[in-house]
């Protein structure tokens, strides 16, 4: 990756926070010495259970999901599109362990990884980072409560119909087996609510 | 409810978030000076989509639930047994709109409710705020998190020995009815699948 690349990627996160708060000069300096973006190719792995659960990832470009195996079926469990911090599940009070979740790249995806133990230090040397942290947290707690809710819906139609609503992402941007993964139903099953859907609208 | 226990529930609040970051006199005199205890009796509602979801609150001693209604059916989203904060789902960034979760409390509950503004209010004048807040939605995303992927797991079986697994609060303290309906299941599957289990551990 050019230089140049990875100083736009690094300026991209820190766009991302000083639009949540205002950002110092140390904290600045901090994020610039210690950040480094990556590429991952289109359906790669940014994080599987072989690794430990060390990263948050920025994700400036590109579409990534998380997923879960379960019986050895893939159970996609979200969506990234960008512009927001994606990573798998860990508990802010336990120890590093390895992630129980799949991270996977489904385009090539310009990432800016963040590491937990960073990002806990920054916690302490400077203060602004309690507030872009709170504030990103409570983006994510809401997107995984919607998530949670969504996925309880009994009726396949209404799950579908619940997640437009709620819009979480562009759905023209995502395969639709990756759709029909993450609504927990079949590819013909969701296939058949769209044509449905679009018949009643016409 | 006496005095002396609006006071003792107040501190129970207080020391919730002592055991997060310390905090100064400042704070604890605009806690104590805004904050009002209440009681909800067995199965009455604390919030429904007829009230503003104005308020987080929490949870002292009972038990309460999170439950949406969808096609007429009740499916319970989250269960509480207390010592921790819970609240209807709301975007951070939105104007505060009706709840479209119902909380319920299944057995006579202690609360301590925080509005959604004080909270803005202390996250301004007071910077600890922002730890605490920040390790609460740590907590929270990290609980929502884990339900998400828990509804996503398509084996009822499974499902019950993942909620086992995750151990996200004491099985024996909630009614069976409301832990099939958390997970999404009839009460005669749970049942089954419960004494399975129990059969194969003898």
């Amino acid at each position: 990756m050019l230089e140049s690349r990875k100083v736009f990627l690094v300026n991209a996160v820190l766009n991302y926070f000083s639009s949540l708060n205002p950002i110092t000069p140390g904290f600045i300096q901090e994020i610039e010495k210690n950040l480094q973006p990556i590429l991952v190719k289109k359906n790669k792995y940014i994080l599987s259970p072989i690794d430990n659960n060390d990263d948050v990832f920025f994700v400036v470009s590109g579409l990534v999901r998380g997923f879960i195996k379960d019986d050895g079926k893939e159970i996609t469990t979200w969506i990234s599109l960008g512009n927001e911090f994606i990573g798998a599940i860990q508990h802010p009070d336990e120890n590093i362990q390895p992630s129980i979740e799949y991270l996977q790249a489904l385009e090539n995806s310009e990432l800016v990884p963040m590491p937990r133990t960073f990002i806990n230090k920054l916690y302490s040397s400077h203060q602004e980072t309690n507030v872009i942290g709170r504030k990103i947290l409570a983006l994510q707690y809401h997107a995984a409560s919607e998530r949670s809710i969504l996925a309880r819906i009994p009726s396949a139609e209404r799950r579908y119909e619940k997640f437009l609503e709620l819009n979480s992402f562009d759905v023209s941007k995502v395969p639709l087996r990756c759709i029909a993964s993450y609504l927990g139903m079949r590819l013909e099953t969701l296939s058949r609510i769209r044509s449905r859907l679009v018949k009643e609208l016409v």
